[in-house]
């Protein structure tokens, strides 16, 4: 993968991931610090845990667990992955013979795994939240399914953390039977989730946000997207309200699991052992007094890339998610750096000299200017429809700090920057009152600013914007008569000005002399 | 633009076409001789022909026509276009000032506009559609807007063409007035039809092939596209049969021009001209005694590209369209050539030893083979749902000298490599009786192919496919016992495999020690 206008090479990165049920080997293709996308993933159920005793881990579950990560480093030589991060969990921290386990894994197979304490696994999880969610104090909850991880964060740094056994599997294990579950074990297992959260005295109501992570909460916010007709197809950002947790809750306390794994949006094979989860989720969001939860869709894995992604910074967790994440995907897709500053700044201009009309204020610049960075990415999947292209990489990807509504928005606004009147198509679940006229405003000026530098070359020079008796008067300021982009401006882009002003417009133009 | 594996620097080419009603540059990006895409396009509407007398073009056209190639000029400056290749055609031709325009757009911008006759205008075109249709030979056909060209090709070769004053703009503004078109109007247009082509003497009935360009071809093409709901988003390669055209010829005969603009499909602005091309492409085929035509998307643009891109060859035209549109896709989305051709390697050693179960054969290998190259392209949009991607790139893009069926069958293929039930999708129009079978069967080769390489290391060395009374046995070779390859393909491509060919499976190693 080349990256537009790095001058580093790029180079993989394997994260391994070795937990008590599964086994993930990420790959990520990255210039540190720079722009990376995830590029790989191999996951292995391996369930180390299984069968373990005071002795430690059985000698089945240590050859699985062998076979897979002999997998994973053979996979990483043949891939040219220069740089490998292993890290293990709580199978290999509890059990006995975990060091036994890592000596051999580092001489037979030549990985050096780490095994990280419950503090640690918190704090590789918040990196991982930190870089994608742009929030500064708040609490992290991760259910996994061993242990859940909460973890406390001040100043947009990992604060406190602690690792508690209140995984879905570790719980369902433990209590769970019946099928539908039975009213002794659904006490069973909330007196258990009612202990362990006690020992964690922060937690307690602050008017701080939740964030969530992990195959339980993603599970019920795919439950919620389903519900919902979500359109897009990131699950980062979503925001799960309290009312839907207790929804999916009544369903999966009463359906046999026959039922309950036909449920839309849940992944089969978590039927069994979500609940408890749930009932985790739940008791976080009590105790804590929030009404919702925002869903990171990156962690530990993520968090551990991180660290070495930023590991120039004082502390890796980058201040500006928002910016990063329009960058690294500007970047990833090599976009015309040139064309769409030009056509940025020209938009920008519009979008000032016209606040009298459109009232709107910084939010809405953002989400233009993020429009004007991205409008052009399609043109990596084939010319002839990029528009589109741009919308679907935009869905599909999201911008880890932007909100649903937000992606919406820029994913349209980039979709109807050439032509055609703009709609909210399947999106308008996601929108507010007033976001169609402000759509229509708002791709209006980014066309407009795409049609004045249609040669490329920054001909257009500023715009200048006024309004008498006939309309809106848009004048170009440039230093040779722009003919063409005058003539493609007027007739690809004031039609939709003028509809979207709801009043007549016209272009003209004055050459500015170069000065001296 | 980076291509993989190329240790040329990719050039940015552009191609100038200076018509008598449009004129474009056309932008790709290429390593010429190995890789390209068309990157970049301006239409400009500059109506040259407009009022031109004996003496020539008027000076506001030719006003017109300096506007435009100094916006094409400062774009292709601006962008770094390293090489470009201008040409003019009927207008310049024909005009008596036609020589100083040309001298006078050397000084004054610096283009080398090259002036065609009918002849290098039909070749141009001709070298544009044999580098993407895989015919030998045969009649091709462009009606544009001042000319029409009509050529002979014979084995892979321009063999002789001329132009003739059949374009579609010249014969509405020669003979049609009214609106809808008078009797006494169509039969003028008919008569001067027949009378040009009766210059044409090899114009006759004979087996070969007619393939169309231009846009009144592309224009009958999307108007039958909307009508059979076409699920490929490209027309090259459409097949655009006789009736439909008689069909469409009807409807543009009898509707009023406010009618005609809303027939789904056809170009709003072509809406005025478009019936008198029509008319030649109905006269063309009946002349030639064809039931239909073949869309060709790439003409006389791309013709001159090519000319420029295959300089290297002794006739710029490639031997095997197939196999380079294949390797052109793959290169230019970066695809993992070890992995793809491994993966490629196993599913034919597959294919070949279920020849007897199920009775496929080249054709159906050569299907299977591009999916088993393209599986993976869909990566470069991202990786959780790159499967869905690989089939959108190449139902987007198409495959040149691949049938639209051959296209749906090879991006359904590549969508169903990792999991789920092969379906036809909307696809189902452009199959045949039995491609759902052969879906099902070259999908669960392909699934089985890829987890067998699932490491990536090549491991498994081969194959062999065996049958029992206890249904199909696959055996792998490998020099290690292959522990997750073989769980990966049990858990993840066993199912499919027993459900494609209706019996029990199962895998098997044996290792095979190096020899000596």
């Amino acid at each position: 993968m080349s990256i537009h206008d790095s001058t580093s090479q790029p180079k993989r990165i394997g994260v391994i991931d070795l937990g008590s049920n599964t086994a993930r080997l990420v790959v990520f293709n990255a210039v540190p610090g720079y722009a990376f996308r995830l590029e790989d993933e191999i996951r292995e159920v391996v369930r180390l845990r299984q069968g373990m005793t005071k002795r430690g881990l059985t000698d089945e579950a240590i050859a699985r667990g062998f076979s897979t990560l002999r997998l994973f480093k053979r996979f990483c030589d043949a891939t040219q992955v220069e740089t490998i991060l292993p890290v293990a969990t709580s199978a290999v921290r509890d059990a006995a013979n975990g060091a036994s386990f890592v000596g051999q894994v580092q001489r037979e197979i030549g990985l050096s795994l780490r095994v990280l304490d419950g503090e640690q696994e918190a704090y590789y999880g918040v990196l991982g939240v930190l870089n994608g969610v742009p929030v500064s104090a708040g609490v992290v909850l991760d259910i996994g399914g061993g242990s859940a991880q909460l973890s406390e964060v001040r100043k947009r740094r990992f604060y406190r953390g602690q690792s508690v056994r209140l995984g879905a599997l570790a719980l369902t294990e433990r209590f769970v039977e019946s099928d539908p579950i039975a009213g002794a074990e659904l006490k069973a297992v909330q007196a258990e989730i009612d202990r362990q959260l006690g020992t964690i005295p922060w937690l307690e109501p602050d008017d701080a946000p939740l964030i969530g992570m992990g195959g339980t909460i993603r599970n019920l916010a795919r439950i919620e997207a389903e519900r919902q007709s979500y359109p897009l197809n990131t699950l980062h950002g979503f925001a799960l309200s309290r009312d839907s947790v207790e929804e999916t809750l009544d369903l999966l306390r009463t359906l046999p699991l026959r039922k309950r794994r036909d449920i839309p949006g849940l992944n089969r094979d978590r039927a069994d052992i979500i609940l408890p989860g749930v009932m985790v989720v739940q008791a976080v969001m009590e105790r804590l007094g929030v009404d919702g939860l925002t869903v990171s869709v990156n962690g530990l894995r993520e968090g551990v890339f991180f660290e070495h992604f930023w590991g120039h910074l004082p502390y890796p967790v980058i201040y500006d998610v928002r910016r990063f994440s329009l960058l690294n995907m500007a970047r990833l897709y090599h976009y015309q750096k040139k064309h769409a500053n030009h056509v940025r700044y020209l938009a920008g201009r519009l979008f000032e000299q016209l606040t009298p009309l459109h009232g709107y204020g910084k939010p809405e610049r953002e989400i233009l200017d993020a429009a004007a960075v991205l409008h052009d990415l399609g043109v990596v999947i084939d010319y002839e429809y990029h528009h589109k292209h741009t919308e679907t990489l935009i869905a599909n990807r999201g911008l880890p700090g932007y909100t649903p509504r937000e992606i919406a928005l820029i994913a349209l606004i980039a979709r109807y920057h050439r032509r055609g009147r703009p709609k909210t198509l399947g999106y308008g679940g996601l929108l507010h009152e007033g976001d169609e006229l402000l759509l229509t405003r708002l791709a209006a000026i980014l066309r407009m600013a795409e049609y004045l530098e249609r040669g490329r070359n920054g001909i257009v020079d500023d715009v200048i914007v006024s309004q008498d008796g006939e309309g809106i008067c848009v004048t170009l300021v440039a230093d040779e008569y722009p003919a063409v982009e005058l003539w493609q401006a007027e007739h690809n882009a004031l039609p939709l000005f003028e509809a979207a002003f709801e009043r007549p417009a016209r272009l003209e133009s004055i050459a500015a002399p170069l000065p001296g």
